[in-house]
């Protein structure tokens, strides 16, 4: 059990940034810890996830799904938490939590956004592949990408958290699977480690030419989490019928304002045209009532059975959650990234 | 019956054109009429199509899904015919038939590209409304578009083969529908005769501000057949979860290298995935397996019931048939275009 503090340590959005965000679009404040009114619960933050989206969300207007940060408020985010005080009849303390209390020490809930934790050897999963990310994996790939045996699936970021688990699942569906990542070591693990069938240095030159000859029959499934000069390597490769489920464009969530020409919007339709592309964005926030279930079953077994590893790159206290979120910008992170914020 | 005629008119492709074609792109040969061999059968062309995917057929490489035509050899091209003479046992001569003969007076056929016709008032609705272009627009709406009652639906080329079916049908299945068209008699004549909500003249100045009047809960199914400044004034009013099938870009069919910047490839993407959009291309050619019967008759009851119209734009001679084509891709024509080349 920990102890209870008095000092609530927050991180605070205190200023929009432009393009790739700097520390001092930060800032670190300190408040007494709440005390919960009836029917709330007060949590500590053990785990907090540190995520792409999170950068829309520092934008001005906020996303289709989620309203922006306001200025002076604590970023938002996933978390694993346990209760230390309840006066909420449905949560006892020293219970575990996933929860979304963002980026803080300590926060207030009246339990509608909770959801109790087994305890486990590793309860922070519940923010990587047992999660939100895996999910997103999970319903991209399979829903939207449809891999069947033999197709060659594409996935950038691919030692991601995402990516990582877009992989191995299309492995199992009997894929050949090409990975995306940045930098020689991320691509040995995810050949050696991971099982893909072959890994892509994106920093490296001629990543077209590199891409095609890893590619000999073309890329039926492209799992979309980047953008740039990926998706170029990717687009002449697209196979007839092809399906690029869109999860995320990182490469471009620090744009100011669109890249200089020509305009490849019309090539892009053209291609999806003539090779009868499926195209489809996807916010995993649509899917929970439907898919999760599944998921969890599935990956439960797949990670029981040894079939799917999951990596973690574990940052240390919450002072250093904006540094490490501005490096998974940049690709810093080897790993699904998350921040502990307390012993369990 | 048509009397046996000795010269065989064609119209060649004489160059690849640069651009939007320009008559010095075609060339009207003369021949012997052929023979027919054992298991041929001799054809009269009776009623030529012309659609816009011809132009890609113009192109050095051609498409995905169809070759080039060869420098020299005769353009492409959906056909209603009578058969003049025949050494197959499946033809004979006086029978009508769809096929693909190209642009000439006549064709030798081995019978394995051709459909009985029966003789009706109006046997060229087999190359529109009847055929390739309604089954087109049945296809991409009902398959990927997908509309639900009440759902805005809007289709540009309101007029034409295609986007006149779409349309209808989208009001039959409960949708509202606002068409683009070019010019005020055809806006007029969405709106009088073929029932569409409402129709812009894509002519007149401040489209993306009139569409977003003409739509005030969003667009909920955009039928793209002609990119553009018209897919410029739909885009940011898809809503989530919108379908886009892609069926032709025509604004682009000419274009000899991208437009200028800046490229909004990136702009595009992150609207797909943050209105979680399903953009998806589609070749009619895949889909007459699994849907053409069912079209044939939905379509045939609607017809017959009044509750859909077929125009047809008419235009006399092979020799025409150039710039008849031109002025398709400046969308001159209004109504399905068909060149009539020999009387019935």
């Amino acid at each position: 059990m920990p102890q209870i503090d008095t000092i609530n340590r927050r991180i605070v959005l205190a200023a929009r940034p432009r393009g790739l965000p700097t520390t001092q679009d930060f800032r670190l404040e300190q408040a007494p810890v709440p005390e919960p009114a009836d029917g709330q619960v007060l949590l500590r933050t053990l785990y907090l996830s540190l995520d792409p989206y999170m950068r829309n969300l520092m934008e001005e207007g906020g996303t289709s799904y989620a309203p922006a940060v306001p200025l002076g408020e604590p970023m938002v985010g996933g978390t694993v938490s346990r209760v230390v005080a309840s006066r909420h009849p449905g949560f006892h303390p020293g219970e575990l939590v996933l929860g979304n209390t963002g980026w803080q020490d300590h926060a207030l809930s009246d339990g509608s956004d909770l959801t109790p934790l087994a305890e486990t050897a590793q309860p922070s999963l519940a923010l990587g592949g047992l999660g939100m990310p895996g999910f997103t994996a999970y319903v991209g790939l399979l829903d939207i990408g449809q891999p069947r045996p033999g197709d060659t699936v594409v996935v950038a970021a691919a030692t991601g958290a995402v990516g990582a688990v877009v992989g191995q699942i299309a492995r199992l569906k009997g894929a050949r699977v090409v990975g995306i990542a940045g930098g020689a070591e991320k691509c040995r693990y995810a050949v050696d480690e991971l099982g893909f069938d072959a890994c892509l240095d994106h920093r490296a030159p001629a990543l077209g030419e590199r891409l095609a000859a890893a590619c000999p029959d073309g890329i039926d499934v492209y799992f979309e989490n980047v953008g740039g000069a990926v998706f170029d390597a990717v687009l002449p490769l697209l196979n007839i019928g092809a399906r690029v489920p869109v999860c995320g464009v990182i490469a471009h969530y620090n744009d100011q304002q669109p890249p200089p020409g020509p305009d490849r919007r019309p090539q892009l339709m053209t291609t999806v045209l003539q090779k009868r592309i499926r195209l489809q964005g996807f916010v995993i926030l649509d899917h929970y009532g439907e898919r999760f279930e599944a998921f969890r079953r599935d990956m439960q077994a797949w990670l029981d059975a040894g079939q799917l590893k999951l990596r973690e790159d574990r940052v240390d206290g919450l002072e250093n959650a904006a540094e490490a979120f501005i490096g998974l910008l940049e690709g810093r992170n080897f790993g699904k990234l998350v921040v502990r914020v307390a012993d369990a």
